[in-house]
């Protein structure tokens, strides 16, 4: 509220006119109003975590965000990328990372303390693991320890059972599904974390690219699921995320 | 094909005229053409085994039919009744059993020996026990022995596992199940029979009425699963038994 | 681990026969496997917190269950329930309280200590308040305090503005809206708690029966929200009480 | 209806027959009863105000379409056309214009005087931006100035705000949203103006290539709001058009 | 801007504490920054013109927002309202009107001043009707002539052909149409106003309750169409008044 | 053409006036425009053989209809119709006859000369003869021979079979058919008339209330068939006279 | 019934033994029961009118079946054949003969004599002109006289007014539209013939690949219209010719 | 029960420490707990008849998996597979066997004793039969004999009656069809063996890639019809091998 006192002091001993108070005042309300949005956005998109979706971004652009972004000592994670932008992004930062599977590149510029708890990131089959990676770099990039568990769906239930342990010491757990999507509800069934459910497009015929798994989680008959879009591994690793530390981490010294 | 001989030798030795043989014979073709279906038709509605779907029928109409059908010696089955229907049936035959969580009639003339192996009945939640019954009554009708196997849904896998021995010695099995219709995957996997899924219409919002469960089962990561339509409790019980039995029994002495 | 020791000297030591060895293994065992399901699930269900979906079941069955549960100093939930519901449980326990709107009766047997972070319920129109009801009733019934804001709808967003600094400070925010669900979007674009996302059935024509609503919070251009099914209030209450509470509270001394 | 009075009078004054007169009167009367229709029509296709679908049409025929229309001192625009098209057109008009982002070619023989009041086109998304550009195009065709406001997704509400002055002064709104399609709920819940809604193909998994939004927007809590086709730029911008003009404007000296 | 003066004068006049200021200007910010919306909606809902959806609110409920806008001079419209609701209106003021095909109440404190131009309300079928009328009364309200023309389906094309100099003569036309919904397109084609196409429920069958009538006219190949939502009769005449009148007329003297 | 050149010679004469002749051809145009229309529709629905959709009409609203047609010795047909409209109907016109299962009533005052071909209407299951008889009725009505075939679905191939002699010898066959809609490809395939398959509302679960047997039908393997809406079997019958009869009878001194 | 009677002969004067006259009656029954089938199988197939389906084929097959048809001086009709299936028929037969736009090639062996009565395949877009053009291809090959009636779509009234005398002459009307499928209600109401409706999948965004036009046709305000599959020119074309002849005209000299 | 003996007396005897025992017990424990799932699964996807689904893999990576497997003499399928990967599994395995229509890559090394009854996969159209020839080899594979029968199609009856012989006789019948999908209910109605239907993608418009025969199985009017997913011929042949063999056979020396 200073800021308000501030204009306030100032027209008070003339220092600013009445114009110039009222202007400051409107300035003020407007930088007041938004301001969770402005240094939210500020810190996800724009500052310290800058999160840039790559399709539409030819190599070069790619890299110019990089290196602005690099530059301010933000960390920068772009998602659904490919190796002609990985290459153009490395030229200029040698240090960023590209996950193929993943499809991200990331490049840290003041490493992200660890929350003490971890997520874990479970996936059904494997061609559902390129949602889940991307799911697990994102929780990553964010400053979560992940446990990854793949290949563990429900046609094939002994192999989840002798991971079960490993999951349910996770604070939030993702699980990744295709197909029928009923892997959530029998995770959210057996331990007692929230879980972030993400349907995938693998399947075909009466799958719909996903939108048979999304139906079937959205139907869970576990009460802790809730749901992402189809394929949209980055929001449910944002949303873990979110759950897994009490504030989401400011990378660097801001 | 002795009937066509035997046609054929009454029109040589003149007992039957041109016409009557050109005649006789298009009769005969059409009986021999249609003759399994006619067979399999004459037993399985108006014959031996007679099954009558009882919504839009009087139950005065349903009386008549189970008094026909008796005093031929065949068994009747009538499903989705309701007690007045059963009401009716009873004055005429105080033998027939009324189930009025599977709301069937049934009446039975001469006992079907039962076949050697099983089929289980397997059922999510409480509100699909309707179903499941409808399931086990018609499979029971037509001679097999049936296991129950109720509330034992997916988020609560330890009942299932708890049961999953008199699951899996079942010549087949059907499993009922609505919401994500998760069931079968999850039972598919832990066994060997074939596996028929039955979605219920129970769930509500994006549920839409069983839909949400059949493409589920529909897009099952286990291989052994087939589905038949929402509600299908008879549809299923059926096909177990042609699939518990080599030939469906024929009730009485035929 | 401890548990396999005993058995295991138990029978070294004699104490226990062989095939009594063999047989509490196997109980062992499968408590262990299930044991967090075993327990979760008697925590959840049977045990301390106990919900019932009361439609399909008389007043009577209800009260009996209330009066059960009761009996075992455990608090009970109901959803969806009715005034003729509620006086059957009232009969046998004045102390149970029934939320008109929320269509829920609880009764508490040992108040469960409140989590220190709060909850934040934010329903769009008038028409979304019942579901909003089930949620914070949920929400409550585990231990957390809510924070009810009703009545602002995106097309007014005046006053969603004013509102913003009490839903800013919510660990997590659940927000309801039939129509178009665009309220989880922009209130996700103003906070950095994860949003729980409820679409109602709310609306007409084109709303399908909250489907709309569905699909639109499914694509939310805000990051942070995950989505339940329609009208569930009770699972977004749910989730947001295992997002605030590191432990879901147990109520009672356990 | 002085073509009709003419003919009448060229009858009774003998200079045409009674067949000439006849046949004049049912060639008239097509023209009569269709007279809106048919000016309207040329007005808007073949005359002063051509607008051309490009898809189906080669680079060749796209030209020579312009060259007639341009000889007859018609403006002309073309919608969904590429570099190709545009070659072939600049050719032969070197004052045509393309603008590569709304995909159109103009060609402007009589400039038409602008209308007294604004049209404002928004978008939410960068993607959105070609569609939003197809209706300013359009609207600017037909006369209108444009205020274009892009980037004021609902997820970043501040930067929707600080324009807000900028949309509420404008005589009708185009609001262009793909994802979840809430943008025109909310800013019409801000102004006065009707507000045009343009679902577009943008978002993945559950946006069905634009049909979530559309089903946003339809559902639109927001009383001002109508709603064109998926990626219906050219629509929009027509509409706004017809609502900013008292008349369409006639381009050229008609 | 006068208010922010106010309370800065105030302050630097020592009336006022700097914490009543800073309150009071985070209070005036908020009716400045939102003062559009406020305004608006104080004009539309709170204040002037008030529209309520008469469904789920009691008739006492409807009779006491009645008495109490009266009270303030504005003019009332209420929606959706049977016979009983009017009855209670009517018992506190007489001079109420009950429109029992639009199923709307309106109380007309100061008559608000007819706009110059007129809306046209077209509608295909008997059935229809109701919607069209409750579009009429709508723009009525708000102060527009609307001639009404109905019965003129697109397979009675004659009909149609004999009104439309009524039709091309309005500033804005509104379309009702149910089952394949195509009069919209027809009519676009024959006149230059722009047309707000309203689908009806009305049909069987793969009508769809409105959805096929609604993706008919998403998909008019006249461009000057833009849609509401299924029966939403009231934004068809709320939209065509905005377009029809500059300034949505503000009735009485405020 | 003669009006037209009445009107020129009136005017020419002086008869008229410039102003009149003016008026005069515009009415001329209009009536000449139309008149196939005009024509059309006297006799189909307000002349000789008038066709009334009873749903929305009271029994009196009903027989005035009939009264007033049976006055001009028009033939009348009214579909959907229930009981307590035919006693009203009754009252006025003792002959006229009520089907209760087409849900018809039809009064006859000059019988239609009967077509020289026939049409067949087959249907599938006990529940599809409702439509079918509506089929019949109408078929009959416009002076058709009607072959009523019933209970002959493609699960029961061998009843069809014995009765193919029936339907081949019809001009246009019209099948009924829920479910699955299989029924019209079999019919097809086994005859060389036009079919026109009517899906109607018959099913449960997956069949969508004939949305299932639309698809079906819309996909025939057979290229005779054609599809109208679900129930409509007036469509059909309607359609199928149109084939039947080189013109539709004009029922009257015709 | 011929052929029984020379079996029966053949056996009763001892030409053939019992198992031969056995066996013979057995085929005789065959080609008995299926005769119209068969002939009907034959005739459209096989025989006289072949029409083949060319996606799937190699030019070189596509060849090999016109030759091997024309060989027995059959008509052979392809449809949805390209150039080089067209160049490998021309080599072999050079009077083939290939429309590019409908896409069929057709190679006459016996010209067909031409139905008293015409077809009208009427079209509202230049895109649908390719379906159109099917339709005719079709009905021309089956001895039809085709009046081909284009671009007359609803939202340009007064073309499709100024061809409605060409239209209401045909003894059955094909209509051809995308979009919203309007055109079939506007035509169907100002004609007497029945109208076959062919949906195109020409549209976009909520066009749905010709489900809006399809919908809109099945919901049709006019009595007249029958539907055939999205882009079923060839459907509607074979219907067409059933409607038009008495029977299918056979031909060659058979 | 032996094995937990073993490790109880191993410890007792102390062959083993406490802490190997309870190694031993909890390893013990899962492959009791699953010991079904686990033989199963080696037997049916490690072991004895491995199946692979080829899409995703490398050739090098597919050829790989064969050789692993044939190296433990277990028989190997790929189903999907195509050239390439066949050259490359070719190369290691010159038995392997590839059907280019089933796109099957099989490798036997024991052939499994076939069982005594049969299965018969019937299709309906030519280009059904690629599914129908991938759930033929997956039936062959694990060790049963199929009669095929192809172009069938229920718009000639003829041909499929002429074959129903050989239909009537399986213990199990598969039946694959697209565009309406009425081949299974006409089978069923004229045999009594179970039928497995398969819809397929063939068809265009409304056939929508196979849902409306996926819809128009699953509405079956025959009881003796279950449904698999859209072109999954592999789960057909290997649901009609668990059906047709009492066991599935298990490869190898078993």
């Amino acid at each position: 509220m200073s800021s308000l006192a501030d204009i306030l002091e100032g027209y008070k001993q003339s220092r600013i006119s009445l114009e110039e108070a009222c202007e400051a005042l409107t300035r003020a309300h407007t930088a007041h109003l938004g301001h969770t949005t402005v240094d939210l956005h500020r810190q996800r998109r724009v500052g310290a975590a800058e999160v840039i979706y790559a399709p539409g971004k030819t190599p070069q652009q790619l890299a110019e965000i990089f290196v602005a972004m690099a530059g301010k000592q933000q960390n920068v994670l772009a998602t659904r990328a490919d190796a002609a932008g990985f290459a153009a992004v490395q030229c200029e930062l040698p240090q960023a990372a590209f996950n193929q599977t993943a499809r991200t590149i990331v490049h840290v510029s003041r490493p992200v303390p660890l929350a003490a708890s971890r997520i874990a990131v479970v996936s059904a089959g494997t061609s559902d693991q390129l949602v889940a990676e991307e799911a697990t770099v994102t929780a990553e990039f964010y400053g979560n320890s992940v446990t990854r568990i793949s290949d563990v769906g429900v046609a094939g239930l002994h192999r989840l059972l002798t991971r079960i342990g490993e999951i349910e010491t996770a604070r939030v757990v993702i699980v990744v599904a295709g197909m029928e999507g009923a892997l959530p509800s029998v995770i959210a069934g057996l331990i007692r974390a929230p879980v972030i459910a993400v349907p995938t497009s693998v399947g075909y015929g009466a799958s719909f690219g996903g939108i048979t798994a999304l139906l079937g989680m959205m139907n869970s008959c576990a009460s802790a699921v809730s749901v992402v879009n189809i394929d949209n591994g980055f929001g449910a690793g944002y949303i873990a995320s979110l759950i897994n530390r009490t504030d989401m981490p400011q990378s660097g010294g801001l």
